[in-house]
C-alpha cells in the first residue's frame, strides 16, 4: 500500500526516472530507515549517506555503525563523514542548526555529483510539514512560512533534493515500521528547535487531528494553496515595484506620488526592502517619513534609504548601499536572526543562547560573550568618535576608545573604521577588540549574548 | 492600563468618535462583562444588548437577568431580545450557529438604527483571532481563513460593528476581571465549534504561548501581514480575470490559449470559479479537459461550464447559468457547507449531526433526514427520468417515480422539475416527496444526513 503509494508519488511528481540512482539521507531515526526499506522493496537504485554531527558522542557513532551495517544488509554503497559541526558553527559565525544543514547539504551535493546520482533523497513527510507551519506561525511569519516544502527541489543542475514520503504522515510510516519490523534509534538530542518541534508533534497536533480526523488529507490542499498564492503575492510585487522603482546609478529612486498611489504600503514596502535589511518597525516610520519635510535617513545595517528631493524637484525614496564604515550608524530593536553585513566590510553574527556549565569564554578578541540581560535595546551599531569611552575588560576604570586604538597599533584606516557596540548610551565592545567590563559574563549570568565579528 | 489602552486602540483605528454612544453586545460571560466595566470606568456613552437564544433553559434566563442587572447598576439604557434560535434554523434551512448569528447581529443593526447608536461593539480579542486561525487551519482554508478579526467593520452606513479589544489578550481580561472583582457567567453549552474551540483554547493556545512568550506581540502583525498578502491577491485575481473573461450575451467566455499561460492557473480557476459553486476537483479536471477534445461539460449546483469551440473556431471554457431543472444534473463529492442553489428555483440545505435522544424524526416532507452512514458519494442531484425507481418510506418494495408524481397529482411543470437524490445510483429522497425506506433513520443511526428542500 505505502510502496504503491511511494512510486506513485514519484511518477506524479516526477521526482526522478526509472533508472535513476539516488542517494538516501539516512540518519537511521524511523523517518529515514521506512524511507530505506521502502525503497528497497521497490526495488529502487540507491546509495545511503549518513552524517556523523559529533554532538552527541557514543551515541552519535552508534548511529553510524547501526546506518552502515543497513547499508551492507541491502548490498548498497554507504558514504559517512564526519563533522566537528560546534567548530565550523563557531568558525562561521553562524548557528550550530545552520552550520548543520550547510555541511550536510552540501556534502550531499558533492557525492551526488561525484557519484552521479540523480539527486538527495529526505524522509519529510506531511508531520513535519504541519509541525513547520505551526512552528512559523508561533514565533510570527509571512505566508513564506506557510508553503510547505517542495517534493522536488532543484538548486542547481547536480544539487537536487526529493522528497518522495511527503504524501504520508508519521502513523503510516510507524505503521509500516511495526508491520515489516524495522529497527529504527531513537535521536535524544534536545536542541531548542527539536525541542520546540517535539512539543508541537505531541501536543498540539494530536488534538488538532483529533478535531478534524480528515486533517492529513486536507492539509496538502491547504498548503497546495498558500503556495499558490504566495507565488500570486510575488509577482504583484515584482510588477508594481517595475513600476514604481526608477534606477539612478547605483541608487533605486521611489516617487513619493506613486507609493502614495499603492494600495497596501506597508506590506508591500516591508516586502520590497526586507532584501535590504529594513525591519517592519523602520517601515512605518518611512511611512510617516512621507507626509513630513524630506531630509530624514534610515539605515539598516547594509543599505539607507534618505526622503529626498532629487535636482528635477521630484520628491521619494532614494535607496542606496552603504559601503563605507565612516558615518556609519544602525540602531537594532531586537536580536537579529541571521548575520548582518556592515558597510561591505564586515559580518557580524548574533545568538542568544543559555549559559551551561559547559561554557568556556573564547580567547579570540574577534568573539564577544556578553550577559544578554544587561544589554538594553535598541542596540546601536556604529563608527567610533572622538570622545567615546568605555570601560575596557580588567581595566580598574574608564579608558577612551581613541586611546584603545592607538594603544592596538593599528593603521590609520583601521582606526578610522573601527565599529562600536552600544547596548543604550553605553558601548559594550569595540568589535573585534575588546568589551566592556560591566557586560562581561560572571557567575550570575544566565544568558549570554555572543557577537563574532568577521572581515568580509 | 488596560483602560488607557483600550482608549489608544479606539482613537488610533477611528473605531468611534468621543461622543458617539455605542451599543455593547453583552453576553454574561468574561469577555463582555469586561467589556462593559471597561467602558463604564473610561465614561463611554454606551447601552447595552443582550440575546437570550432560550438554547439552555434557566440558564440562558438566568443569563438575561444577570446582565440587565449590570446595565441598571452602570445605569445604561438595556435591550433584551428572545430568540427561538431552533426553530428559525429549522425554517430558513441553516445551521443553528448561523441562525444564532444573524439573529443576533440583524438585531443589533436594528437598534443601532432606531436609537441612533454609532455602532455594535463586541468583545473579541487576541484568543479568539488565534483560535479561528487555527480552527480554520485545522478544517482546511485559504488565505481568507488567516486574515483575522476587522477592528471595525462597516456592513452599511447604519450597520457598524467595532471590536476595540483586539488588542488585548484573553489573559490581560481576565487579570482585570480579578483584579476589579467583576462578576462574570460560564457559557455551559457545547456545540460542535464551541467544543472544537474550547479544545484549542486550554490544549493548543497554551502550548504555542509557552514555545514563544513573545507570541501575542507578534500575532497581529503576522494576521496583519496575511490580511494584506490576501488584498494582493485578490487584487491579481481580478486584474487576470478581467484580461481572460470576455462576456458573450450572459456568458463567459475564457480562451484556452490566455488560461494556458497563466502562471499558477489551478489556483486562479479555483479561485474565480469557487463563487460559481466549483469545487478544487472539478478544477483539476477542467484544467485536463483542455488538452482533450472539446464538448466536455462541468456543472456546479449553479451553473455549468462547457470546454467548447466558438462559431469563430477559437477554444475555451464557455461560463453560464443553470436555470432549468429539466436535463439538471450535478454531482458532490463531499457534504457542501453551504446550501446549495439548484437551477435557480430551488435551495437545497445539508447538514449531518450526531444522532441524539432529542432527536425527532421531522413531519415535514420538504426536510428528509437519512441516516448518514449509509450515503455513499458521488451524491448526485438531478431531475427524475422515465424508469426511475425508489422504495418508498414505509411501502413494501419498490415503486416508479413516475408513479409516485403522479399519485401526488403535481401541475405538468412540478413534475417535470421534480429532482430526485442519489447515494451513487441508488435514489435516497424524490426531493420534497418522499424518501427512501432503505436510507431511514433507525435505532442504529449513529449520524443523521438533514436535507431540507425550498422553493426559491
Amino acid at each position: 500500500m505505502l510502496e504503491r503509494e511511494l512510486l506513485g508519488f514519484i511518477n506524479e511528481n516526477r521526482l526522478f526516472g526509472p533508472t535513476d540512482r539516488v542517494l538516501l539521507a539516512v540518519s537511521g531515526g524511523l523517518d529515514s530507515m521506512v524511507l530505506a526499506e521502502l525503497f528497497h522493496r521497490t526495488k529502487q537504485s540507491f546509495a545511503i549517506a549518513h552524517v556523523n554531527f559529533g554532538m552527541r558522542g557514543d551515541e552519535s557513532d552508534a548511529d553510524a555503525v547501526f546506518v552502515q551495517n543497513k547499508a551492507k544488509a541491502y548490498e548498497v554503497p554507504f558514504h559517512l563523514i564526519y563533522f566537528d559541526t560546534v567548530a565550523v558553527a563557531a568558525e562561521r559565525g553562524i548557528s550550530i542548526q545552520m552550520a548543520a544543514r550547510d555541511l550536510r547539504y552540501n556534502w550531499f551535493a558533492q557525492l551526488n555529483e561525484q557519484h552521479g546520482y540523480a539527486g538527495t533523497v529526505t524522509a519529510h513527510h506531511k508531520n513535519d510539514v504541519l509541525e513547520t507551519l505551526l512552528l512559523n506561525l508561533t514565533r510570527g511569519t509571512g505566508l513564506a512560512g506557510l508553503h510547505g516544502i517542495a517534493a522536488r527541489q532543484e538548486r542547481s543542475a547536480t544539487d537536487v533534493i526529493v522528497r518522495p514520503l511527503l504524501f504520508a504522515a508519521r502513523e503510516q510510516l510507524a505503521d509500516y515500521a511495526r508491520e515489516h519490523g524495522i529497527l529504527y534509534r531513537e535521536d535524544r538530542s534536545n536542541n531548542d528547535d527539536k525541542y520546540a518541534r517535539n512539543r508541537i508533534r505531541h501536543h498540539v497536533v494530536p488534538v488538532l487531528a483529533e478535531l478534524n480526523p480528515g486533517l492529513w488529507q486536507i492539509l496538502p490542499r491547504t498548503i497546495e494553496r498558500f503556495r499558490a498564492a504566495e507565488a500570486l503575492v510575488l509577482a504583484e510585487l515584482n510588477r508594481s515595484w517595475a513600476t514604481i522603482a526608477e534606477p539612478i546609478g547605483p541608487q533605486q529612486f521611489l516617487p513619493a506620488n506613486k507609493l502614495m498611489a499603492q494600495t497596501e504600503l506597508a506590506f508591500r514596502l516591508a516586502e520590497w526592502l526586507r532584501p535590504y535589511g529594513f525591519l517592519a518597525d523602520q517601515v512605518t516610520q518611512l511611512i510617516e517619513s512621507l507626509n513630513r519635510p524630506v531630509g530624514q535617513v534610515f539605515a539598516s545595517t547594509t543599505h539607507r534609504i534618505v526622503h529626498d528631493r532629487l535636482a528635477d524637484g521630484r520628491i521619494g525614496l532614494l535607496l542606496e548601499v552603504l559601503t563605507s564604515a565612516s558615518g556609519y550608524e544602525v540602531n537594532l530593536s531586537e536580536w537579529p536572526d541571521s548575520p548582518l553585513h556592515i558597510a561591505g566590510q564586515f559580518i557580524l553574527t548574533v545568538d542568544v543562547v543559555e549559559k551551561t556549565t559547559a561554557f568556556r569564554l573564547p580567547t579570540d578578541p574577534k568573539i564577544a560573550c556578553l550577559d544578554a540581560d544587561l544589554i538594553t535595546f535598541p542596540l546601536t551599531i556604529r563608527t567610533w568618535r572622538q570622545g567615546d569611552r568605555f570601560h575596557p575588560l580588567g581595566l580598574n576604570g574608564h579608558k577612551l576608545v581613541s586611546d584603545l586604538l592607538n594603544d592596538l597599533k593599528l593603521t590609520r584606516s583601521e582606526r578610522e573604521q573601527a565599529i562600536v557596540l552600544l547596548s543604550a548610551d553605553q558601548i559594550v565592545w569595540v568589535a573585534g577588540r575588546r568589551i566592556d567590563h560591566r557586560y562581561r559574563v560572571t557567575a550570575k549570568t544566565r544568558q549570554i549574548a555572543r557577537f563574532i565579528w568577521q572581515n568580509k
